[in-house]
């Protein structure tokens, strides 16, 4: 069963906005990330740098839509201590993505599914779901994330 | 009291230039780093990496002025080990920024404030005098940053 | 068909043994590596770190027998540039080791399994082997991974 | 108004637990941590490592009490993919730890301080609480941090 | 004696691509980082980051002539688990290069320099053949590396 | 010209003091390391580590003779953030340290050379001399480290 299906794109119209923070406390650093994700941002990630005088920084980053530069913005200046932020164009190339629900153990779970040029490329069990059942079960986690890819890949070969 | 304002703006002809060094002895870097900033750059940080055949490695990363491009590849051609240099353009929004000058038990320091379409948005002691004045007065760092904070917060409140 | 067996035991006799790095060749570091494992290194493994003057460095860990202090001491102060290496007691609590040989579309491939209180708590196709196999016949490396996980997996159901 | 006191002490019956994972899902680390924190962890950190191969791998650090070693390895024998355990002994030097709560323009909420020989030497806002005040009000999360951390000085003036 | 001279150059057609990976097994970096460099890329790095719900991820960075493109998206969306690329535009400034032999106690050797502006800026022994001297003559790698230095140095005052 | 001599010995009497910092400013980080050292640390590091809830940390070391542990604990816990040190046992084993001065085209420089059970093994020019050097008489870094390693070279083979 499929319910979902995005065709495979590509999107010249990205942004990857940066900023350097090296003066801030880093246990703000998931909420301003959470922050970013629910205004619009496709991607956000930090990388561990090292700034001037060998301080220990963090580079934030944003992948967002070039029209989202404002209010992404909005949200680097009034939550990090940054006095910059600095942009670069970007082009996205992303697969047509599908969901499937596949038999386990524990009833049916999704698999996101990634598609280039019509061709299955990737599979990954949905972390949510994953993560409540092996709670539930009283199951590891690993444990299930074999088997739902398991039974994935025996869908797939009797399809 | 303030005594500089620079305006908000954004500058579109920014470089970000990088170079990859796996064979370079670390311990020149905070030189490297400092002799780019001598010359002009306006940030320079270094990100760890991880090179082909598990190399260790460091990515240099310089932002600067498109026409300063030259006298950055000087310094990064003759200091560091590499043999190219990648560049990508760059815009840079930046915040208006103001210097002022709170009362402090140690007498007045320096305050950097930042302005988002005329809202403050940051602000932050002067590292180096905080720096100073904790070795002189024998007061940890923490509680010097935390004196001036607090007395620009009170200054804010009363304005 | 299972071809090697090691049982699961704690061994007190470890050492951690570790070498701060900040002006060596990063280039160096896999040729040491090797070198330590094959004198009977455990493990070894290097931290990224941020030295004084915030110079970018790495720390060299190797785990091994206590017995083998002076073998380690011999190849890390002639291959790297340390004055000093520093080191302390550890114990290992190791798995029971299976290798088992599973059937795939490639032919036979082998599996590593761990076992915790004879019960199976981990297994893991062989790299070397996947990787020869997704040369040789042209296929991903991580479509090889899944098959051989998804046949061992089989293989558990009906035993 | 202090609502609990802990004493400052030094704990000798530490372990530092480490296991080195250069070939896991790096999805799972922060379900694996919390799983650890729920079994007793005292604190649980992950460090970026290279492997041997020149794989980048993640060292994954438990804190605990030596009584609860077997707790752990069962934890992480079963939802991470090692083969091996090390372990190190550890004393732990803990503050003495006071909750205050300081009024604010959001209604009272907590500092965490700490306490070295009686003297106050740490203090800070309650992340979770400040989290929900910025959500709930709408303000950037630092502000909120700042308000707290300033009245916590004032009062402290004051008595 | 010289032997192979590739002129100074400004190359504007080069692009970043960049793929982020929190749910792929580290093992397998490697094996990709090969393929692509054999595939045609004239750089591959990975950068350890920090993605979304504190997932220690890594961004895998190719630095490609833009018509290898689609080569590379071919690797990388069959060899690692992301569901989508970007890249971005970029220009690579390379030395001339020249590889030349000096005369070392173990027989000639190969020095890879590389040119600024008609001035050499860069030397450096070649790794591979470096290595084989070290196992071939039980020397320590850093000795064979020290003695082609020295030697080139020789040989450049003379001339 | 040898003027100082330091014998090669083992010293089981060190610690490695430990603290996770999640929520300091890393401004402070070079500042506290400089405070470390002056009080008598062997050496200090900083290990950048993922904590609970994904936050970027990090995690200072300090390396120590054992007899030093109060002083050091009075600089953490005034100028960290942190409620709790973690200590472990180590030995340390040092080479025997000499420093010579060679002759170079900007006259005598010191290298510090490492001796291991008499043979020596290490050699490395002082970085504070180079880097002066390199300042006054314009001249990269790298050829000053170079032009001295090769002058020691030439002394050791005459000698």
């Amino acid at each position: 069963m499929s319910f979902n299906h995005r065709e495979e794109h590509i999107d010249d119209q990205m942004l990857i906005m940066q900023a350097n923070l090296d003066d801030m406390n880093p246990e703000w650093v998931s909420y301003i990330m959470d922050k970013l994700f629910d205004r619009g941002a496709n991607d956000v990630y930090v990388v561990p740098i090292i700034m001037k005088k060998g301080r220990p920084g963090m580079m934030l980053n944003v992948l967002v839509d070039a029209g989202r530069l404002g209010e992404m913005e909005d949200v680097i200046f009034s939550e990090t201590t940054t006095l910059g932020i600095r942009y670069i164009h970007a082009s996205c190339h992303r697969l047509a993505r599908d969901f499937e629900r596949v038999d386990t153990p524990w009833g049916p779970l999704t698999v996101k599914a990634g598609y280039h040029q019509g061709k299955l490329v990737q599979f990954a069990p949905e972390f949510k779901e994953c993560e409540q059942i092996a709670k539930q079960h009283q199951v590891p986690l690993k444990v299930v994330y074999d088997e739902v890819r398991r039974n994935f890949m025996e869908k797939q070969k009797l399809s």
